[in-house]
């Protein structure tokens, strides 16, 4: 809230600006990802009023744009259709619970300090999912697309046999509005990817959805094609402001909803906090990602309360609100405004808006969210990371989003930890009479029988203390002259109890096998943990040695030998 | 099996001793562990027959001896009591199939090169369910040792209730058979520890089960105490050797047991590497891990076609190998056909033998591993890592030791990937004129301000991308005249595709911004790998120095500055 006190007047052209292209995007947005998550079309308005003020109070992005987003909105459809629910009022309470949950898991985590529960996802695994959740609401738009009269469908495999099953009832007018939809829209971003393209163009090819609404209601209103051609239209939307009022809380309904909140928040988070960094770093501006998570989660709050459903900062959004001059979160105050106008003076205007045409700005909204040069990338850089994004693609795909996360997630991190449980172990010998040491393998260094240094590229920690035993035991095994054991340090960033523990032992054994282990290099950091513990009294007559110079000159492996 | 081709006589001797001091120890031992495992006393000695012969021609130690344990028998009994079985055939099948599926789920990560999954179990995770499995142990073996008639109780409220309740039924004759056992076994080990203890009086210790079996045999028999005092006992053991039969599979039950046999074969085989590896160690000879892996899976497997269940190498015994003499394997193969020799025509005399001696020798034996000091350590080291080491024990105490243990690996590895999502970022400056750059906020250096230089102390992983991109841009912002960031690298051992990318998104966000990233200090593996992908392209015109100071000099911050 900074930017208040010191709001100037010549800001608020900029922001003026701002505020109504975001409005003009956000309105056809926020209907779409309602039908997409399958509530009716004011519960996406209503998430855009205040949400929008309070990010405007509470965030610390300048021109993040809150509202409905694509994946949040694909994951509250796929648990209201999981949940088999009778009739609408059902189906608002799960939209507006999750939005509650969603939101205090959130301040529980700024809370709790467990904001880095988001960094377990990892980029492959966001990738995979993204580009999987993307597939699926496209799949799942087709029938409003074409105006089939199909049940909803989750998962690939059934989705794709409703579609085929069902291509031949398509309604051609239906189509034909739709498909001209995503036709138009897709020129204009054509018109503005080219190089001619000016920040105007930028903009207008952000108006889209407005274009083809507003087209497509004139169309259907002109030749009454919701009678003559049955074209499934949004038709009466209640005009006024939501009514505040507190969730009713179910505790059976929380436990169900559980999985799908934690994953709502993470995935709405993530989203945040990556449009954020993007626009802060072109303003050189900081960011404080505690301070997200609290605004986050306000919001959220603040949907729940006003009838609303989830939201987050939309990418493309915030790049409309950043590219055409918002200056401060007033542009946002002005967008939550207009909304409000809207909400209480045009749903009549929108009575005859097609379905179709609400299909297509979902699908050419998500359609670049498909990313498969995300895999290449990762294949050719990490095979294991790629068999992450494969595999949380897939899950996603055919099993659903919470459990492709979820088995991404745990994946990647046996992936890390699998590679850390095997560190690049050298055994180093001093190069010529200089104080640099060098693995013994790959230059020519020189060494001593009685006294051998390994260095450990690699934290020193539960997984890879059986892989460095092994190796001590071994090298011990191989070198049967040795009497000195120096263990160097300088790519160890922490030592965990593990480790510690691990280095007890060795220590104990080694001296029964008549080796004597140091330390050598440890970091600053490391170093005084260590002091905490009995462990430097234990390594005695070992020692803990600056440099790796210094040990061989006192272990008498000096510069003569 | 490099021990026989090469077999002299003069290891003769002490392989025979060892195998017969060992075979003394192991016979009361399996039969007190099959009864922990709620199984007749000869599955305990049928298990010791294959899986000892397999051992020593696969395994990697030389002095390991196979056997019943306590830990995997406390797991194997409590699968028992859970699945509510009906009938000694049942408990029979469970037991062998328990064996087959832990020595199947050994060989598979033997093949699928997946042995690091045992070092996702940390040092506390092990040590807290250790000390929760023995107290859990001691608490199921009290009804035997007092003679009580309840039904067993698996976590520690029921059985501590059930015991409470039912002391008044003190069988008083079984109780002081038992309780003299325990003193006798004790004094037998404090004579062991103390200061003027020989190896002979070392080995006498460990042969205490035998000497409180064959009196508690004697008074029973003497006194019929099984019939004037309802002291209970063994009963008839059949004698013979098992036959050899190929366990039948049943789907159904293969999944059920499927996380008992999991943690089994987890349990079972970090015991025994430890166990190796401390004996290795002593005679400077090497170990392979993965040799044990398969070793272990075969002795499993021979287990459960032999009529027994599952084994593993226990620290006592094979102290007691090592310590009277065995110098190869062929020790094995002597106690192997002297428990043979036992089965064939020993079983009568064992027939008197009361349940409450074996349970004294339970006792005795698991009451080491009950280690406060190992929590009081990690306290001491690591408050995070003691976390982990007491929510493990109070959850394998309350809720069983599948559940403790997953609970407790997870939040181990939660806690490893926390505190590395923060690592130690430094803006690092010149030393005087010097070639060394140290951190700004410890000691008094020299910096530029058009050039930032940055030391990241943590491998750049999925964990911490988001703080590390925070930080970046956080610099940037406070540093509004740079033009150049250097990130260090000195520390880093991986760069994972998540930090990859988050790196890309940064030089493409900070080139919008007037600053050109480069990298210094990158270690040959990171680098080897950094080339296959386009990100040093990209980097452009960034570069990649090999030493800070080279950056420092090349970006117009020399010595002069």
């Amino acid at each position: 809230m900074d930017w208040l006190p010191t709001y100037r007047r010549e800001l608020l052209a900029g922001d003026i600006n701002a505020g109504i292209i975001v409005t003009i995007v956000l309105i056809p947005q926020a209907m779409a990802y309602a039908m997409l998550a399958g509530l009716p079309p004011q519960v996406g308005l209503y998430s855009c009023l205040l949400p929008i003020m309070l990010y405007a109070l509470f965030g610390s992005s300048r021109s993040l744009a809150i509202g409905p987003v694509g994946l949040v909105s694909l994951i509250v459809g796929s648990t209201i259709i999981e949940m088999n629910l009778q009739g609408q009022a059902q189906t608002l309470t799960v939209a507006v619970t999750l939005a509650c949950m969603s939101g205090i898991l959130l301040l529980l985590m700024r809370i709790l300090k467990l904001g880095s529960v988001i960094n377990f996802i990892s980029h492959p695994v966001l990738s995979g999912f993204t580009s999987a959740a993307a597939i699926l609401i496209i799949l799942s738009q087709l029938k409003h697309l074409l105006g089939l009269e199909t049940p909803r469908a989750i998962h690939l495999p059934e989705a794709l046999t409703t579609i085929t099953t069902h291509l031949n009832e398509t309604n051609l007018t239906t189509a034909m509005l739709g498909i001209g939809g995503i036709a138009i829209m897709w020129l204009l971003r054509r018109l503005a990817d080219s190089k001619q393209s000016t920040n105007l163009i930028n903009i207008l090819a952000r108006t889209g959805p407005l274009i083809i609404v507003s087209s497509g209601i004139v169309i259907v209103w002109w030749l009454a094609l919701d009678k003559t051609a049955n074209v499934n239209i949004v038709g009466a939307i209640p005009a006024g402001l939501p009514t505040l009022s507190i969730p009713s809380i179910d505790i059976a309904m929380i436990r169900e909803l559980f999985p799908a909140a934690f994953i709502i928040a993470i995935v709405g988070y993530l989203g945040n906090i990556s449009v954020a960094k993007t626009l802060a770093t072109r303003k050189r501006q900081k960011i404080d990602a505690d301070q997200e998570l609290l605004a986050h989660g306000i919001c959220n709050l603040g949907a729940s309360i006003s009838g609303g459903y989830p939201i987050a900062g939309g990418f493309g959004r915030s790049m409309v609100n950043y590219e055409s001059g918002a200056n401060t979160p007033m542009a946002s105050v002005i967008t939550a405004a207009l909304m409000s106008v809207a909400l209480l003076f045009l749903t009549p205007l929108l009575y005859f808006l097609p379905h179709s045409v609400l299909a297509a700005i979902i699908i050419v909204s998500v359609s670049t969210l498909i990313d498969y040069r995300a895999f290449k990338h990762a294949w050719l850089y990490d095979k294991a990371d790629a068999l992450a994004l494969l595999v949380t693609f897939f899950m996603v795909l055919t099993l659903g989003v919470e459990v492709g996360i979820l088995t991404g997630a745990s994946l990647s991190i046996g992936i890390y930890l699998h590679r850390s449980s095997k560190p690049h172990v050298a055994v180093i010998g001093r190069v010529g009479d200089s104080e640099h040491f060098r693995n013994v393998d790959r230059f020519k260094v020189k060494t001593c029988e009685h006294v051998i240094a390994m260095r450990v590229d690699e934290n020193l920690y539960f997984s890879n203390t059986n892989f460095i035993e092994d190796a001590i035991i071994n090298l011990i095994a191989e070198n049967q002259q040795a009497k000195h054991l120096v263990i160097v340090c300088s790519s160890v960033n922490m030592i965990d109890a593990s480790a510690l523990e691990a280095l007890d032992s060795i220590v104990d054994r080694l001296r029964q096998a008549g080796v004597t282990m140091h330390l050598a290099e440890v970091k600053g950091p490391v170093m005084d943990r260590l002091e905490k513990s009995p462990f430097l009294q234990r390594l005695q007559p070992g020692q803990v040695f600056l440099s790796t110079h210094e040990a061989m000159m006192k272990l008498g492996c000096g510069l003569g030998n």
